[in-house]
């Protein structure tokens, strides 16, 4: 029997309107391969903060944890922007993420048809891209003890970056079983000249890699890598590095798909839980205008079909969905050529409903 | 008078080729400004580790704290990527960074003339481009505590990122006096929605900005920053940030020159002694071959002539000869056009130096 539990967390910005588009293409997915679909919504981020002074209530994280699966659309925006670090939307999205272990974040980035034009990079260069940049999710800088103290010669302020090895191991392996179904290429990235916690990265890849005898595994230092991501992109399959690391880098990959509103992506752990959610933030400015890409959404519960539900066909009836759409030339104002007619979000979710 | 007293350190790979064209570029320039240079060449790095089991001999160091310039060619490679942290040769760069107090660093990304074509961006969205970035040097993750320790559960491995707040001051306000000679724009770069430090960086940077009220100051996330760099590069003007975060950004900005080997840059502290190297690194591929790109190195002591000699007019002498030689066509390998003929080295350093 295929019912599912799926918490819906619309969050802010333009989180409800983009989540409205998902859940809508979820729903008929559904329909078509036979789910049944049973929905909690809950409250994060910023809304939650104005409502119950917390971002992330436990209401919340209780139907996070009942569920199969999370689809989240985004938090923050300038009206919390000064709040003191406990009442901080984005601690919603930490939070999420340590209580429910989900310590691999997938970030797939590559070009759809007829999007060359809106990246800023030559055509040529976006030949080919398709790839997939794994993320440790739950430790680093993001969780590791943080202070600041008042000296004498002023403040000083500490952050403080640990890995475990079982905690580098169990994504670098992630890594390796994702490389294998794909180009079978793993490129681990760090900053081993420099960083203790590098180093113990660099070793726990080159022994995983061991394990693996048909994947390739290259080392490449951060820097060079948020060089080499926009010269020669074609060239990277699998991804695998740190949360800081991989915070920025798969922000900057975002470039290779035309639009940050183009990339989905999935935070998983140890069971087929998930937490669905599109890169892009709350776009507080265009926010209740009708008019932000659902794209990174829908493509982000094609990933829930495929990695919650373990369902590949489903997956790939949606993501053949928005090729189609895009192809016929439909486009949201974020990457409509200029004195093109642009669609609403809603209009966007409804063509990519009826090609389904 | 006009004498001065330049160190000499070639390094490790292309580093010997490289800095023969910038020293004679140098000695040519001063020739014609009336100097008379005194220069000391020195061992760094892993040619350093070879002779003297060490990157960075006292000898090195003293010749440097001697100098009223450094000019350094590159370190590091393959032979020595398996050293012990004390005995590699990027050792050598964090010693001189820290024993000579040359907090800030220097990387001016702009495109020369005819360089479009080897960038991997479109020619539209590099026009205008003319950006700083102005890197912290001696402080943040690479000079915290760090550690390895082991635990029952395997390997654990700690690095510590520390701002005091004097540290973050003063590179910020040498940031804002260079933005009020150029496009009168600082952006700060932070993570400040995670980072204890990070929050610090902003609140300090909001603070000087007070004594700026010519300069527009905007903060930018540092994921956000790596896909803004590259999406509407001519939009920065001078970027501010940490040391690691200035590490990323400025090797990513090196698309927007056309090829890395183009970007110079200048380590400097309270004085006028600077430390002037490529921003690229000792590339072990094609060294010993002279097919090199100097142009880095040779407007690393443009910069040396600006900052440390306080002579704009040299300086500019030196990039307008560079201009004129790339206009001309002339092109090392790494930036020439397929099927066109790609100077050497060492004649691309007799072009600059016959158009001085
Ligand atoms: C909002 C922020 C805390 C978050 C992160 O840094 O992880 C975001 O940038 C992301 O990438 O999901
Ligand atoms: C070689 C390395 C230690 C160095 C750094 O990270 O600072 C280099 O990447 C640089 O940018 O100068």
């Amino acid at each position: 029997d295929k019912q599912r539990n799926v918490a819906v967390l619309p969050g802010d910005g333009i989180g409800p309107e983009i989540t409205e588009e998902g859940v809508k293409v979820m729903k008929q997915t559904g329909e078509q391969f036979g789910y049944r679909f049973h929905l909690d919504f809950g409250l994060v981020g910023g809304s939650a903060v104005d409502r119950l002074k917390t971002p992330l209530p436990e209401e919340t994280l209780r139907i996070c944890r009942e569920a199969d699966a999370i689809l989240l659309g985004a938090v923050g925006g300038p009206a919390w922007d000064r709040n003191p670090p406990p009442l901080r939307p984005e601690k919603a999205l930490l939070g999420l993420r340590k209580e429910l272990g989900l310590y691999a974040n997938l970030r797939p980035a590559k070009l759809f048809p007829g999007l060359a034009q809106s990246s800023t990079l030559k055509e040529e260069v976006l030949k080919g891209v398709d790839l997939l940049v794994v993320r440790e999710l739950t430790g680093g800088i993001y969780f590791g003890e943080k202070h600041t103290e008042e000296t004498k010669a002023g403040a000083k302020a500490t952050d403080t970056l640990v890995y475990h090895e079982h905690e580098i191991e169990r994504i670098v392996r992630r890594a390796f079983e994702w490389a294998r179904e794909r180009g079978k290429k793993v490129t681990s990235v760090d900053k081993a000249n420099i960083l203790e916690s590098s180093r113990l990265w660099r070793k726990v890849a080159g022994r995983v890699a061991g394990d693996y005898p048909d994947v390739k595994l290259e080392h490449m230092l951060v820097d060079n890598c948020a060089m080499q991501i926009i010269r020669r992109p074609a060239e990277f399959d699998v991804i695998v590095t740190e949360n800081m690391f991989g915070d920025i880098l798969s922000d900057e990959a975002a470039i290779l798909t035309g639009s940050i509103g183009m990339l989905p992506s999935a935070s998983i752990g140890e069971g087929n839980r998930g937490l669905y959610e599109p890169v892009h933030g709350s776009a507080p400015d265009i926010a209740g205008q009708g008019v932000a890409n659902p794209v990174a959404t829908i493509l982000s519960v094609a990933m829930m079909f495929r990695h919650s539900f373990q369902d590949d066909e489903a997956a790939r009836a949606i993501e053949e969905a928005v090729t189609r759409v895009l192809d016929r030339g439909a486009r949201t104002m974020d990457v409509a050529a200029p004195g093109h007619l642009a669609l609403s979000t809603e209009e966007f979710g409804d063509r990519v409903v009826e090609e389904l």
